[in-house]
């Protein structure tokens, strides 16, 4: 177990990072089209091809995931993804073509210092495509990483994060996360992060919670009201699932964003989840699916803890600093 | 200050509680009709006339709104309020005549122990009405009241809650609850609220969180696979808001949900949050909406706890024990 998404069979992942533009992509690669779904709570989302993950739609499976910064014009990395994609043979089939299906969420990372100015083309169908071929199964780095590298929070740098688990029957459970909220991971002003309850093995520092705390520790704190933001990420299982079982892992991965960031589902995040199911493993008893919900929760808000606990500042005049530059935490 | 719904103007709470059958019903009647939304997070809701709530939809204000248990026949309550509401001249107009509007929502209590042998007409009609024609602005008592009557959850008795607060700029916001979760309000085995963090004078006793988590903490606590459950409520203020920011604000209600019970949104949760503003006072600054949906988490949170801590065990044998019996919490 590296908890990270690439504890799921089937699943692989690649970034593209430019710390000189202050963004990034992540793909996060199928073997064979998982069944998927998603569910948007933020008040302002960017997504493409989003639309398909609603139970009532007919393409119930997906060949990738893609988070990216760049707000609305990240959009184009999916079209990076899809090109590789075709390269492969990889698609849903219609007639005697194949569209490779590729939802997409983003994050607006535009006024982090990174250098925007790209012209007429973005460079984020590039870096979609790149994000694609370094797609694997080995495990990756987190904090100032693909989507993540952009990322920022109201209190310290926000990033890429990741966490896994198992359920009592063995199936398998990981959630991805950047996360650019616009309120925060952490309690007031201090170093505890709100996912403390649920930390394993000291992940993201073992701090736990406050001893108490204060009204101030739960007023709003947020960036600031011009300023989007957005939490995007996915959680994936190697159970079999229905599209309408997945769309419910989509909710409860919410509940876990819920947990960790305070507030979370504002008006300018755009906050949006995706779920998928590999289906190697049958579910079993009944109970096996409470039990893969609660997990989606938990695995959720630690991976948005561990996104902020791994984070490095931008190497911008003025970048936002990370937790371990405020609070001194060791590294990894 | 109240600390209950009462405490925005314009809004009447009333009950109908019988402790034989093991169930009650809420009615939250506005003066005026307030524009309202909602959203159902859970798997397994029952509603009446929750599809206007969707900001699409073109009736964007309502008179009423229900909570109930009885599962899907206490769906007969808001015919009640809406029997009430006729006598007095309510309702949306509509040529000559006028329909009023009661979105309604209920919980599962039918396996609690009472008396549910009711024949051909359910109870709920008339306790509607009875809850109609008690509502005032009078502050009421939380617990095994009204909608919260038959509530239950994985390991104490559920109940209704009730909370409210202010933004820094005076516009008021409250939430009420009726708790019959299928997991916790309460952290593991023990006698500490999650919703703690967010509470505010020793609301609900002032116990904190527990100093530190162990793994057992967050493993999944439920009812069993075959029981439904459901936590429903509303939150609602005093601002003037589109339907859309209303809708918003019972997302945030949701994420208060997240917070405070443990897992929450199930499969067999079909936890809902109505809104509602009753457009007395404007928002002002861009602000002072997120930091309205920043309370709105925060109070639903706290009118959970409230619910759980207020509660009385049923009179029937075998009936679940309330948190006092538990862990002899001193009452108010």
């Amino acid at each position: 177990m590296h908890n990270c998404l690439i504890d799921i069979d089937g699943v692989s992942v690649g970034h593209a990072t430019d710390p000189a533009l202050g963004s990034g992509v992540t793909a996060i690669v199928f073997d064979a089209p998982a069944i998927a779904s998603g569910s948007v709570l933020g008040g302002a989302p960017g997504g493409r091809d989003t639309g398909l993950l609603d139970p009532s739609m007919t393409v119930d499976a997906v060949d990738a995931f893609v988070l990216s910064g760049g707000s609305a014009f990240g959009l184009d990395a999916a079209g990076g993804v899809q090109a590789g994609l075709r390269e492969i043979g990889r698609g849903f089939e219609v007639g005697n073509t194949r569209v490779p299906i590729v939802p997409q969420a983003i994050l607006m990372d535009l006024l982090n210092g990174g250098d925007k100015d790209w012209g007429l083309h973005s460079p984020y169908r590039t870096m979609g495509h790149e994000a694609f071929k370094a797609a694997s199964r080995a495990p990756f780095l987190l904090g100032t990483v693909g989507a993540g590298t952009g990322a920022t929070t109201a209190t310290v740098k926000g990033g890429l994060g990741s966490a896994s688990a198992r359920t009592s029957s063995g199936i398998g459970i990981a959630a991805i996360v950047a996360v650019n909220a616009m309120g925060s991971a952490t309690v007031g002003a201090g170093h505890h992060f709100w996912a403390a309850p649920f930390e394993r093995d000291r992940e993201f520092g073992g701090y736990g919670l406050p001893p108490a705390f204060a009204n101030d520790d739960v007023a709003m704190r947020i960036k600031g009201v011009t300023l989007t933001a957005t939490t995007i990420g996915a959680v994936v299982t190697d159970a079999a699932l229905t599209k309408g079982q997945a769309h419910r892992l989509s909710i409860m991965a919410h509940g876990g964003l819920a947990r960790a960031i305070l507030p979370s589902h504002l008006a300018s995040d755009g906050d949006t989840m995706f779920s998928a199911a590999t289906g190697a493993k049958p579910l079993g008893d009944p109970a096996a699916f409470s039990e893969l919900c609660h997990l989606a929760t938990l695995v959720m808000a630690r991976a948005i803890a561990r996104g902020i606990f791994e984070a490095e500042a931008l190497p911008h005049e003025g970048a936002q600093p990370a937790w371990r530059d405020v609070f001194g935490g060791s590294s990894r």
